[in-house]
């Protein structure tokens, strides 16, 4: 998407030079604009680990380009001493976030395709360099699917409301900085802004991360779309309101009967709009489903992360990056990551393949493959 | 209530000098425990401007010794000269915070006990003193019989649990910090902590000015309660998986059928505790009670305040408090500062006359008197 009116990915091969991959490290966003270049496979590794990318998409995305990157500089004059050290950095790569599914995923894909291609250092080179992008591609061609179908549900409130601007609220960042481009629950609000249809973004500061305030807000300032961040505690208060048409966020794992873990918090505003009739939608790339769980609230294991996450916060004060302390030095603090959202809070699931309900019968419907 | 082992209230006449008011000068806090001494009505003006002192009860107190304050300084010649300083005084007192309601009432409760007293400077001087005394006394001990009431609660939670830990989510300050002494939402829970019951608190940071972990943390590591500070997105998840026994918070404003105006964030916990059958209860003086309005969510008028509490947040950073940015400086932020929960959502109202069910029936038949 854009910033500051130039288009950008998440991540990108140099021009000019395939061994060096760039990417926009987050961390310092939403106060500084930073392409980092990488060099090495430890480099990547690092990018991984430290989160300088993050997001299930751009994860996978990032492991797909490391591995072109320990091609470009492993050993050429053997096939086989070349395999071995690609596999070696791929075995380093997915080490780097044990839980996140993508990677070992993306990694497996290039040593599968690398493994099939044809038994010279030359062709394996390329097949990795061919995997890489069009995992990337993918990546993106599944989000631009989600929008263009989520656009459509969009589009249908403008004109109920005989054009008047379509207020939408989203939580965390689910947006194009989590994945290669155009992002999930973001995803169908840039089709609807590109078209022209008037929309405004609530944007969900999101605690104690605050992804909302930092990359979503970010996001829409880029690419010009009118938004304002709250604070997570307001939704309810607007829904109750009318001015709240409709709800779309991401999920980090959704169950094949509809139950979507996400950031924490979700659920309150899930449980709000039901309360007044505001529909909530959940988009993701199908390969967010897991196709095993049935009862999301008592399977989806919830990650506790650490109390300084709660009790601490960096933003800018002169120019720089600070974290102050925000409660008192003894108070103990908690820091549960996601929740779960029970499906019959949810109006419909937005997937590449099209809009669902969230249930067995509407997931199955769309992913037919998936029945036993 | 406690701070460090030693009784504090958040205002009172200094040691053996009658014209000095003291107060905790709560700006500083979670992080430095100030206490500042009031010696002109100027000062005592600034402190209810600046917010000094603040919460419904602790204005009104803060009031009536202003009003002390205003006597002690005041010409002693003539009792008109006396009076016409004193009411002068009591103007500038409510110009503070205009729509503060207890401000008006406690400058008014003090010039009629003035002009009822003996037609002369030191009776009227002695009234004022002592209606001072009173108004701090009788907010101390309404709190008091909030906390009598609302302990039977949670001492039945505790018996239920066989006497294992019982877990209280708590949203912003309602806490002594707020009135003279113990509070509303918290004194419940000082009064069966102090009773020997296993009580541990969620402390609900509350956003965007963090009352919670700056205020009601601080207060519970000063008596001694186990307590932890949670992001606002929490209390959701936490309910779902039997983490809450009970949610209590204050109001602002309450409607005598029983729909209660509170910080933002109120109305998603009370979602959420209906959702999860877990009791939400909302203490309260009858003075927040609005014997007037019918409908609170149509009805009661929620402040809209500065984006810039939204995108800044204060916190210690090198033993100093500092303030840095959270959003992109171009973003957008909206500042709801209330919400209305429905009294379908609310399972009691604790007031110093005991519990009643949130609605006409349960408040009038507490406070018959209120009967039209």
């Amino acid at each position: 998407m854009k910033v500051d009116g130039k288009h950008f990915r998440t991540i990108w091969v140099k021009e000019g030079n395939d061994s060096v991959i760039q990417i926009i490290d987050q961390r310092h966003l939403a106060h500084k604009f930073v392409i980092e270049d990488l060099t090495t496979v430890d480099e990547v590794a690092i990018a991984i680990k430290d989160m300088h990318v993050r997001g299930a998409g751009l994860i996978g995305a990032t492991a797909g380009y490391g591995m072109q990157v320990a091609a470009m500089n492993a050993p050429k004059d053997s096939v086989e001493d070349f395999m071995t050290s690609v596999k070696a950095d791929g075995a380093k790569l997915i080490a780097t976030r044990p839980t996140a599914v993508n990677l070992e995923w993306a990694v497996n894909r290039q040593l599968e395709a690398a493994e099939a291609a044809e038994n010279s250092v030359e062709a394996k080179l390329k097949v990795i360099r061919d995997t890489a992008k069009e995992i990337a591609d993918e990546d993106a061609e599944f989000c631009r699917r989600i929008g263009e179908h989520g656009c459509k549900i969009i589009e249908e409130i403008s004109k109920k409301k005989n054009g008047e601007t379509v207020n939408i609220l989203t939580h965390c960042n689910a947006g194009w900085l989590a994945f290669v481009d155009y992002g999930t629950a973001t995803s169908p609000i840039y089709a609807a802004f590109d078209k022209g249809i008037k929309v405004h973004v609530w944007v969900d500061e999101t605690r104690p991360r605050n992804q909302g305030a930092r990359l979503t807000a970010w996001e829409m300032v880029g690419h010009g779309v009118p938004h304002s961040v709250i604070a997570d505690n307001v939704g309810g208060h607007l829904m109750q309101h009318g001015l709240v048409d409709m709800v779309i966020t991401g999920t980090d794992r959704t169950t094949y009967t509809g139950d979507v873990g996400n950031k924490i918090g979700t659920y309150l505003k899930a449980l709000a709009a039901k309360d007044n009739n505001v529909p909530f939608y959940v988009a993701l790339p199908s390969s967010t489903f897991d196709w095993k769980m049935q009862d999301g609230v008592k399977e989806i294991p919830i990650e506790q992360r650490d109390a300084t996450e709660v009790k601490y916060i960096r933003g800018l004060h002169d120019g720089e990056i600070k974290e102050v302390l925000l409660t008192p030095e003894k108070s103990n603090a908690a820091n549960y990551a996601f929740d779960v959202t029970p499906a019959r809070l949810i109006k419909g699931l937005i997937t590449e393949r099209g809009i669902c309900e969230a249930s067995a019968e509407g997931v199955l419907g769309l992913y037919p493959e998936k029945h036993k």
